[in-house]
């Protein structure tokens, strides 16, 4: 299973009137563990995009225990998975001090520049192989 | 069953560099829906609030279909039941021309300005009796 | 001069915790009324676009008078002028009631696919003329 | 002159379907920038707003030389100066590998919880007399 966990600190942008961050939010921090864990694991979403692979988000949902606030400081943990061989799912931990405030999943395709959906680059085959394969 | 329609039009800010709108901007467009709907009840949201009732999500989701794109005139169709006495949800569809290009919901709890869960205002009652009851 | 209103309606999602609308969403409606603008005189941008031209934002302004709400129903107001034959300015009102509630202008210039910078399509002949002629 | 350097990464929900950062994204980018500026001076805008202190933007602007791009790693510079005893000025410089990409400013007024102008805190005097004493 992959993982990876990055800090986000809370932007007065992402707050409401309600004093709390906006529930839609929480997928860009999302974005931001994804990103950082196709880093680590050697292929940066940029370069993946420049070889005409793309992964958009087919599905997407998130379930929050209590709000995170502006300037919360806040840990994304993400694991990666790959339910079959041309999709991949992440699911995601927002975590203040140790506790959980929220959870969420997107599952994404591999396709080419023209949105068709297409066999993953090479990189992955070996997390495929040990997850769908 | 609650049910209402508004119709949107996509926004450049909206798009990201896949061409698409970026799966986040759904919800802002749920939202969108969703108070329509509660104007339509004779309850708008600013009122319920100004009246000390708070409406966040819990939970949300969206699946997406087909992508939208800029300028795209997209109707938004939302029903709203109450699986509880202080629980809403709202299921929404996004449409293009009568095709469905999206699906989604959101559970919200019925709040005090301080975040304690509370029963909804009488408004609702008739709709809850129903659903709920 | 060339010159449209809009109408928009202020979004949950536009709030931030101070209760009014964060300033940066202001250049979000600035597009709605820019957008609208061009569809007035014949040339939606999606259009442009499609065409190869882009009106990329060369610099941006805004002040704000009194602050937007949360359901705000807002008019905005744009006049176009082109500064030069390559250039496009657009001032920005936007209105609440009849009161001025912000102010702002954006700066574009015509350029191609690749960002080179580039003569406007001929159906902005006329207007520059009058303008930059 | 007070100084702070941030750095950001740019998410990809901060790009639009021209391939680039949208221009209003700057904004969010510089209040990354303010706000770690405040906290490098002691006085965190979270403990502000604690002590019943705002700083809502008056007026702002942004220019752009070249554009952003998913991935980038940028330096938001911030300067802060205090042009009149209520007022709070911040300019801004975005660099990318020692390049400016963009500059900009936020003009801020200290108001009360119900919006009245006050007269700043008094941490800020020392910086206020230099600039506006």
């Amino acid at each position: 299973m992959l993982k990876s966990k990055s800090e986000i600190r809370v932007r007065y942008e992402e707050t409401d009137q309600m004093g709390v961050v906006y529930h839609a939010k929480y997928f860009n921090w999302f974005e931001v563990g994804r990103i950082n864990l196709l880093d680590d694991i050697g292929v940066p979403y940029k370069q993946l995009e420049e070889k005409g692979y793309f992964l958009p988000v087919l599905s997407c949902e998130a379930a929050f225990r209590s709000p995170a606030f502006f300037d919360d400081r806040l840990i994304i943990e993400v694991k990666v998975h790959f339910p079959s061989f041309i999709r991949m799912k992440a699911d995601y931990e927002v975590k203040r001090d140790h506790n959980l405030i929220a959870t969420g999943s997107t599952v994404h395709a591999f396709v080419s520049k023209k949105g068709k959906v297409v066999r993953p680059p090479a990189e992955f085959n070996e997390f495929i192989k040990k997850d769908a394969g």
